[in-house]
């Protein structure tokens, strides 16, 4: 017997229909002995809805303004949808019962609307356990010091999940959603983009971060923090196939290294459309630009992505960085305005019609070449490396946009991901 | 500056511009100078909603066996029209929060889906208050002594915001409705029906009962208990009016009876088509019937309103009551099979085309002869009286329902009801 943990998405829970589904794998497992909890996030569709709300009665203010009441508003999707599947599970001929994340209590700061866990208390989800309950836990929310409703921001059920199965010491934690894995690349751009039947921590950290989309990348970082064994799987394939089947279906996350031995050098490409890159020109050299010019940016609560600063020549360099493409114009203005003058620096250029592609892999840390293959295999393909960057697991370049998915293609094939690794 | 409490309908929750006007009416009165606390139901259709995805979830089922979740499930509608208010009024330039029936908290017993207040903490509403904002308090809804969410039944929020004026001690507790207060009688039956510009606590505790469904039958009693000053009036009016105008609308339900001594012996008249009749005929005379009768009864779960016995002839009596018409199959089957066997009684009749029709009026403790004319002018009208019922305030009589429509208007017209009291 064992202690799992499941998490259900919007997509899984957003019907009557689809939450009954979800009730019967869980009910499945539960009958194989397992001490089930279960996350689910709101149905589909109503969150928005309840944002939508908010926005038509405050449409010329800011989030941040409203954080404690939106929070208590969209807090509602997931315990909603959280009774609701108590209530189907008990149509199952299950003892259920669902807690709201005040209830259990899940504590997290007072950053509303992007709160993080501060510390779970278990106590009476381990007596409903015993008890031989299955135990809903909502998704998204907790509560702060003041006894105040948080959210924990987009995806955050998923963070909800792994935070409990860490809390709980669980022994499984099966993220079902509408994917059924993590794939070498998006399936939409290569088709021949092979499911991974594991992938370790690291890699999924840069390839969520580069926008794969999969898991929330905070979750995926309290996997790795707490040592949560962590599986993406599909809520849409037939409930009732066998448990010994499904247990070992979709993608694990894996965090020991030798698990990792006879893989392959890459493990996927990811890459994003979502940025911009800026470049500050003739900046002079001396100690504290690259604070003078990103400090100014993260005041403003802008982040930042790539940052590449090459050698100087004549005294003066060229600092470039990429940001999300919605903060490029908020951006721009903001070094012309109050960088620049008292910088002394020449100008600032940039580019919106750009994207990054990344290969990612463990393998790359202990074998050479791997960057300078990337490199070739663009240049055969006419493509313009703009920018790159570097990490132990992962090689980053900024190219034309226009480009992307010629250049995803291409590396799928050269690093032949299409074929399971000897 | 006063302590006044709002309570707001789901109607006037209804939609995003409805409750912008709640939140401009609310606005109106704070910025008068008073300390302001607003309970809203949820948004109208919303718990309809809720409840419909539990029903399909668990067709066959009854309510009981989910109670917990119901109102976990339930509780949702309140907790966002609540957030949605407390944005408006901020986007109206007020300070304001949202409270959770838990978070005040509004301690309950643990009947779900029916729950009853026990307790109200008014520690933190206090502090919000005096830090000049304006709160929300969640309607319908509290938290039992083991932490879970409780629901207080249909109507329950009218209740949630006399028990929260009661313990604050509010000066005022104003129930906004789709109705500009407390009638004569209904003017769809009766277009000469009057608004009554006060009504006493009991003659409201017995028009609530007879379906006049202005409020819930426990706010009245609630507010009769603790004193509450409660004013009935519509949300419907422009929000724009002078304060004085509309402070002064509406229906005030008074406790004092002095203020009554120039009313009307009469205030109105109720009547209900809901219920059916039964009789149990030639039941042995003997110590215990009514208790045998009624207690089956009660064990059902099934409600009594008009009881019935007159004297015995030859040893036998029959007996008479009114059980809800959804109830009536059952109730009859009931006493069929287990009561009349043991009881040695004659037969079970019933009829579900009937009636009641009361007149109220809290001069009728002091004035003879109020219910012979009621009879007179049933009789004048060729109505057959089947069944009367009287208590110190009240006279009611079963009729054929063809007659129901006839009988108010006649006896509107006979009490004068229509015109002002001097």
């Amino acid at each position: 017997m064992a202690l799992i943990v499941h998490k259900y998405g919007g997509t899984s829970m957003g019907s009557t229909e689809r939450i009954r589904n979800v009730a019967k794998r869980v009910a499945k497992w539960a009958r194989a002995g397992h001490q089930m909890v279960v996350v689910p996030s709101a149905m589909s569709g109503e969150t928005n809805r309840l944002l939508a709300l908010a926005k038509e009665l405050a449409p010329s203010k800011t989030t941040d303004a409203y954080g404690r009441e939106l929070d208590m508003l969209a807090a509602t999707g997931e315990q909603a949808s959280s009774a609701l599947l108590a209530i189907a599970l008990q149509a199952e001929g299950l003892e259920s019962v669902s807690y709201a994340g005040w209830q259990v209590p899940i504590r997290t700061d007072s950053a509303y609307t992007k709160a993080r866990i501060a510390s779970i208390d278990d106590t009476r989800v381990r007596v409903e356990l015993v008890a031989g309950k299955v135990v809903i836990v909502t998704g998204f929310q907790g509560l702060d010091e003041l006894g105040n409703i948080t959210t924990l921001g987009r995806g955050g059920s998923d963070t909800s999940a792994v935070a409990v199965a860490a809390a709980m010491k669980a022994d499984e934690c099966l993220i079902y959603t509408d994917v059924d894995g993590v794939y070498t690349t998006d399936p939409r751009v290569v088709p021949e983009a092979r499911r991974l039947h594991t992938v370790s921590f690291e890699e999924m950290l840069e390839m969520a971060s580069m926008g794969s989309k999969v898991l929330q990348i905070r979750s995926v970082e309290f996997a790795g923090k707490y040592k949560v064994k962590l599986r993406v799987l599909s809520s849409f394939t037939p409930w009732d196939i066998d448990i010994n089947i499904e247990a070992a279906s979709g993608t694990l996350i894996t965090f020991e290294e030798d698990q990792h031995m006879e893989q392959a050098i890459i493990s996927g490409i990811a890459f994003s459309r979502e940025e911009a890159k800026i470049s500050v020109l003739g900046v002079p050299d001396k100690p504290g630009i690259a604070y003078q010019i990103l400090g100014a940016v993260a005041d403003a609560n802008i982040d930042v992505d790539v940052i590449i600063q090459n050698i100087s020549r004549d005294g003066k360099t060229d600092f470039s960085f990429t940001v999300n493409r919605t903060d490029y114009a908020k951006t721009v203005d903001l070094l012309k305005d109050k960088v620049l003058p008292s910088l002394g620096a020449q100008e600032v250029v940039g580019d919106t019609k750009i994207c990054k592609v990344s290969i990612v892999g463990i393998g790359m840390r202990s074998h050479v070449g791997v960057a300078s293959k990337m490199f070739r295999v663009l240049s055969e393909e006419g493509i313009n490396i703009q920018m790159i960057s570097t990490s132990e697991i992962k090689t980053s370049v900024v190219i034309d946009e226009k480009y992307m998915e010629l250049a995803v293609r291409a590396l799928h094939k050269a690093f032949e991901l299409e074929q399971v690794p000897v």
